[in-house]
């Protein structure tokens, strides 16, 4: 290193360890040795390789093999998610029996685990979802190969169980790598029907007290969301998002608000509009003609 | 592995591969032995590699081996794109010879590549209307490196040549590389002409049968897309999306939408306006002065 | 290779490199050896886990060691830091002599260094105001680790410091970077004040002169940006965009728009509202009761 570098460089470290002991929350230290995003990154990649034996698989992949890659797969899941749901549980248990909360983790580990047929049954709806839904899509195949919403959909429908299970932190963690990938964030505590389709899908919000029928279409930029949120933490637990019933189409960039709204089945929300009370069954809500102003471009 | 898991796990195992066997879409398995996703995330980035070779280059490269270099990289990805042709091309193709198969999937190959050079001449206006459309541009590097519009309509316009060729999925997978990393989805289908610049470009749609002119410059959120899709897998191959003409600005969040409209020449469309039928050239639309409800913040 | 590939590819080899003769802007072959944009985003990942030393970590990391770790991976930042720099002030430097130049970068890296106490700050108010903001926030911990805002936030506040040098490139690649993963678009440029919370976060938009207070809270699809950009570079250095004075909260699609524009302190901007001229203080502005078109739906 150069000369100015070399001579300052011990100084500048030893500030930055200082400041590491201020005592604040970005300060702390392995606290509850946290979750690692990583692992649980690593865990995602090989759920979608469970759920999809024959789209997401290993470049090594034998044909021949498929039993026991698969069996190899689950195994390292139940392995390393257990390791993090112990971790996890940290934040959540009473107890201070670590017997008992290993146990605890195992368990839960099992009980997602058997959850995953249930699981795909449902994605088999929103593939056919997507293929009925799209006329842009030629094969099923590209539609898991490619298209975001469906990868945000398997990866919440995973991440929900979890959540069903009061697993802290690793839930989220994982819907939000599916929205680092595809730019839809779905809180995993969304409860959502059979046959799902989020076209495009970018900007899509879905709040953790959603409730979402069966056959429901979305669109990019759509928000099913709260009223407001200035209350902060008084806020949690209390039910602040839409419920959405059955047929019901969601056109882009439309938000739906509060946890009072129920958007009536059969019902059509247009682009844009705003809706924060609710709309009857077989209801098409769109935008008057607009006010434009027209005129030549200067 | 702990007492439960090791206890459940051939339970589970056993569950999850018997339910491989329902004989759902997502339990085909090697059906058509399908591109591979990962392979083609490789040649796109190589592709880059060949587009710019003094920007996105090995941390290896030697500047006197350009050549050399570039040589190796052009015939890699020639060779790997070629194999993800063949796999690709089972999907449509009417012949069981593997001969012809393999002939067709070589010219293909042979055919987008002597497209480069066409390519990267319009990549030269597209980065030309980045720079004199952006203020906050410094540096013509700075856009190649960095802005996620470059990036998006580098991969689109590679991505589209295969289109033309009728290669099926590997073009949606390109783009919707691209659309995980940019936010930006146009599909591989759209026709988009010279200087074609995206500013920031987050949840910018642009839709399979849309036209697009000359220096048209559009802005994040904007939608080019169809009036419905109700229809599904009727509306295959009708045209759905819209004509943009030569020098039309489109501000953040508008929307058009319907195969029938077009924005005619040197029009502006302001930001959130909603544009279901044709422009005049020369049109400047915007919202009229919106209903907004003032009020003391309680 | 098969013949076909074989027979044609020198052919189409020859052709791409004669391509690259044209003199164009992507003609460049390492006129300033620029910054490589793969060794600013591993300086990105070294960062944060200098910022959050207890949450982004290594998986070897062992906890008593914290202290070298941190050492190492500081000196690295160096290393690195200063060499990118180097190649970057290639851009802007008006002498000719090497020494001068590595002396300068050698300044910037160190001063730089030395800021990350005073981001560290900043980011500790930003995590607090995330947790007391969203009340599906249910530990801090999940929000360092999960939260698309506080990644975009923390990269934010980092390379703010590098822009504050006039370092050229690297702060737009380590701010595009934050982008691709989050969709948060801030420029470097902002001007950002303590506890700002930016919720979910897809499609917001911050441009480069844009000044913000204190305990400002944004959502999804806010973009805070230039009136018109049609001025291109004429318009460079201008104030072009907006000012958000403390305490004001802007909901989710609304846009805020011009340098002369000022939101006064305590305002609450509603969705989707579009706002191009100034707005007193503790001013509540909302869409009025939508015209909306009501109808069974056919």
């Amino acid at each position: 290193m150069g000369n100015i570098i070399e001579n300052e460089i011990h100084h500048i470290v030893s500030e930055i360890l200082d400041d590491y002991n201020a005592g604040r929350n970005i300060d702390k230290m392995d606290l509850f040795n946290q979750p690692s995003k990583e692992e649980i990154i690593d865990i995602v990649d090989d759920l979608l390789k469970i759920v999809y034996p024959g789209y997401y698989r290993d470049r090594s992949y034998k044909v021949y093999n498929i039993k026991s890659n698969s069996t190899v797969t689950i195994e390292d899941v139940a392995y390393h998610l257990n390791k993090q749901i112990v971790l996890a549980l940290k934040y959540t248990s009473q107890s201070d029996d670590p017997g008992a909360l290993e146990e605890q983790a195992q368990r839960y580990t099992v009980t997602f685990l058997s959850r995953i047929p249930h699981v795909r049954e449902l994605l088999e709806t929103d593939l056919e979802a997507a293929f009925q839904g799209d006329p842009a899509a030629k094969y099923r195949d590209e539609i898991i190969l490619s298209y975001p919403g469906m990868l945000a959909i398997t990866v919440n429908r995973l991440a929900h169980e979890l959540f069903l299970l009061n697993v802290p932190l690793i839930p989220r963690i994982m819907t939000e790598y599916a929205h680092s990938i595809t730019g839809i964030d779905i809180h995993p505590g969304a409860t959502i029907g059979k046959y799902f389709f989020i076209d495009h899908g970018t900007g899509v919000v879905v709040g953790e007290t959603t409730v979402i029928g069966d056959r429901v279409k979305i669109y990019q930029g759509v928000t099913l969301g709260a009223l407001s949120t200035r209350g902060g933490q008084k806020l949690r637990n209390v039910r602040r998002h839409p419920t959405i019933e059955d047929d019901v189409t969601i056109y882009s960039g439309a938000s739906i608000l509060g946890g009072e709204t129920v958007v009536g089945r059969n019902s059509v929300i247009g682009s844009n509009v705003f809706i924060t009370s609710s709309i009857p069954a077989d209801t098409k809500v769109s935008m008057k003609d607009q006010d434009l102003r027209w005129g030549q471009d200067e």
